[in-house]
């Protein structure tokens, strides 16, 4: 009989080899509450373990506000608060539904979200788009621009990526994000604060598609240039990749390796 | 009265200055004969220094006849020669013309130049558009679908190239490839032979631009794929930008700086 020891280092070199082995691939976007197979109305995803309206630092608080006020559930971030505080709006963490968000992480029901598939797996993970730099929803910030670029990204960035990608994915199965960070790596990105490489090369795959996406050139002209303009937008689909890496090694029996570490601005979790 | 030396060093050190100095932008594409002040019928460039016929390799006397049966003036590889030995067809370097071009780096009348300008000095430079790898005229080759897609390049891609270019410098000047090259050799470039990031890094900022282009969106889209499917894209843009850099150190008395060395095949030249 093998020791404890024996199968701790089995199952972690099994933990690494399916990480390592996993095939994470774009193939669709769309709309959160039918995408996340638990998401629900009044429900808000938020980075890192658990928490409450009381424990959530300043950027969490902003972003939950401004999450209820993009999805209308309230026209003030008082009366936002008060769902929150009274238990009308839950909270629960993304990694739960598969899920990431960088910083607060929140992703509501309307919200679009990128989905990642992994083929050697089968796991599904989700990532949110991102917004830019500046005054954004994950950094807290909830005024009216921020609010209007959410909505800009539901009504013209989303439907534009989602007919691309539903293209992409009917001509060579998706976007394998693998090879463009292995890529981007090579080419100076860290892949986690730097995605400039990455996203130059992400655009160069989906940019035929997008021509061809069957919107207005304007529309297509603007929705290119807010994704140049941005080089964190693959960071999400970084994110989602990453997610689908490690969740094909969790819940491994015996494997020591933390899977996921993720904080929510209050507490670090770890799965 | 300061010695030889002295002088030598003093114009050694301005030619180092001015070639630093120098600010090559992508400005224009046009068609050879319009743009190359002595552009004419009848008339080759060539990588560089002087050659005849006798003289060339193999690669070299392939990409003349090539840019013969393309411009027209003869209807076999035979017919084509025979305008060369008999001196119907002049050969001249490009670099006389302040052009360049990869490899054989034949320009003929008709074939589509980009225009760089340097912003610092006043110099125009230019050189020919890449056609890719594999079967090109820069290598000797001179098959039917080699010149199909040089006449390609000529009705397609050179129309949308320009419009775009155009639509760029009214708007903010032309492309500065000074950034996009000193970016790409921070990202693993070396911009001799692997143009990778560079070619990613310009298409990010002619896209926008190529999109509202006012052509069909199946055409730019066959254009963008071409481009992109390429790495050596910004090859032929690298190097005109290091032809005005250089440019502007030419020609300085007492300077011992060579500003270019060029092979044609058979011989190398130094200016």
């Amino acid at each position: 009989m093998s020791s404890v020891k024996d199968e701790i280092e089995k199952a972690n070199k099994e933990a690494v080899e399916r990480m390592m082995d996993s095939e994470p691939v774009w193939v669709d976007v769309g709309i959160a509450r039918e995408k996340l197979p638990e998401m629900k109305d009044y429900l808000l995803l938020h980075a890192g373990p658990p928490i409450t309206w009381e424990k959530a630092s300043g950027p969490m608080r902003g972003a939950i506000l401004g999450a209820i006020l993009y999805e209308e559930w309230a026209d003030t971030p008082e009366e936002a608060e008060k769902l929150v505080t009274s238990g009308q709006v839950v909270l629960e963490p993304t990694h739960i539904h598969n899920a990431v968000g960088p910083m607060a992480g929140i992703i509501s029901p309307r919200m679009p979200v990128y989905e990642v598939y992994d083929k050697k797996y089968g796991n599904k993970t989700y990532s949110n788009f991102n917004e830019g730099i500046g005054k954004v929803l994950r950094y807290g910030a909830y005024s009216k621009e921020v609010i209007d670029r959410l909505r800009w990204i539901e009504s013209t960035v989303a439907p534009i990526l989602q007919a691309t990608i539903r293209e992409i994915v009917k001509d060579r199965g998706g976007i394998s994000l693998k090879s463009i960070i292995a890529q981007a790596l090579q080419m100076g990105d860290d892949c986690h604060n730097r995605y400039n490489a990455a996203t130059s090369l992400l655009l160069k795959e989906v940019t035929p598609y997008m021509i061809d996406s069957g919107f207005d050139k304007q529309t297509i002209r603007e929705v290119y240039s807010f994704l140049a303009g941005n080089n964190f937008t693959t960071l999400n689909l970084g994110m989602a990749a990453a997610k689908a890496m490690t969740l094909a090694a969790h819940k491994i029996k015996y494997s020591t390796i933390v899977t996921v570490m993720s904080r929510n601005g209050t507490e670090t979790g770890i799965w």
